[in-house]
């Protein structure tokens, strides 16, 4: 595609760049904020870059935070006894929409997966690990996708986790193996979380 | 959907300001741009805002330019003798990535729609008769799109165009009544470019 003029170019490409956003797309956006008034440029603008440069993650959690702890590690009334393990922020966001619980979140930043080369020392295992035995919450919730992966790491935490006395559960089974855990609806997620079982009862 | 932060959910929201883009989508672009390095969103914010700030309009023809005069007036090669009148920047760029059309342009900004309370005055008609007076071209190619609105508009240009020599030529049918020019696949509209036939002929 060609363009007249290499500002719309390089505007088209940026959002190019996007995950999803073809040429034509790309485009419609640009224009739709060349008719729009110069402000919506600058505050679209403005909340992206202040979104990438303040944005830290929660010391405690690894969650997507505005400060050092996140707001859900912050909230007095989040039970600190339950701590769900998650592979990432849109899975922390889909439980946290169920409103079926309340207790505290550790986000892993991914599963394990020899075949992609992804070993615990790239994920955050041992914070949880060391997190766990600090704190000795009463149980902890594996919310990890269904798959081999999610299965591997289930397995790999709850033997780093031997010798604490912390329940290891995870949410029951109806999602369907092989699904993916932030497309599945808020009803099915909640009740999930809800009947979940000891991580024994589940793999056998 | 509740997020545990401000600074992406004010992201998520600026995101779901542009056209076709809900807050699914918009948060899975958040995410990505914050996986990836702090360089990537600095480019991404730049290139938008150095367009919307940038950006001017060709004096000669309304397309968007970054000069005062657009890349194609500017080209020497490119034929004065023959405009070819568009109603938007996209069908410009439709045209254009035919490779069927040597001459200029001239932007009209939108189409004649009583009903919606779009007049001449609204749209660069004047400055279009002004230009085929001064320059006088040889001819104007009418390549609107084959509604109500379009043909309306090729009547009131034709017009205000009597008493001129300038042929008026209206791209060939071939596209459907009431299609978007926007959609049309590049051999069509090429084809249709080369085909053009005078107004009186188009119309009855």
């Amino acid at each position: 595609m060609i363009f007249t003029s290499k500002l719309i170019e390089d505007a088209v490409e940026a959002f190019c760049k996007l995950p999803g956003i073809g040429k034509k797309t790309a485009l419609r956006m640009v224009l739709h904020l060349l008719k729009e008034q110069p402000e919506v440029t600058s505050m679209f603008t403005e909340r992206i870059q202040r979104m990438r440069d303040d944005i830290r993650f929660c010391k405690e959690c690894n969650n997507i935070a505005d400060t050092d702890i996140c707001s859900i590690c912050e909230n007095p009334s989040r039970s600190k006894e339950l701590i769900c393990v998650v592979e990432n922020f849109r899975d922390l966001i889909t439980i946290e929409n169920t409103g079926q619980f309340s207790g505290v979140y550790h986000i892993l930043g991914g599963l394990l997966s020899p075949l992609e080369g992804i070993g615990p020392d790239q994920l955050y295992i041992s914070q949880l690990v060391e997190r766990v035995k600090q704190h000795q919450p009463k149980e902890i919730i594996m919310a990890l996708s269904p798959t081999i992966e999610g299965d591997t790491t289930v397995y790999y935490i709850g033997k780093q986790l031997k010798g604490t006395n912390v329940l290891i559960s995870g949410i029951a089974r109806g999602i369907a193996f092989g699904g993916e855990l932030e497309y599945t609806d808020e009803i099915t997620l909640g009740k999930a979380i809800a009947k979940r079982l000891p991580v024994d009862v589940l793999q056998h």
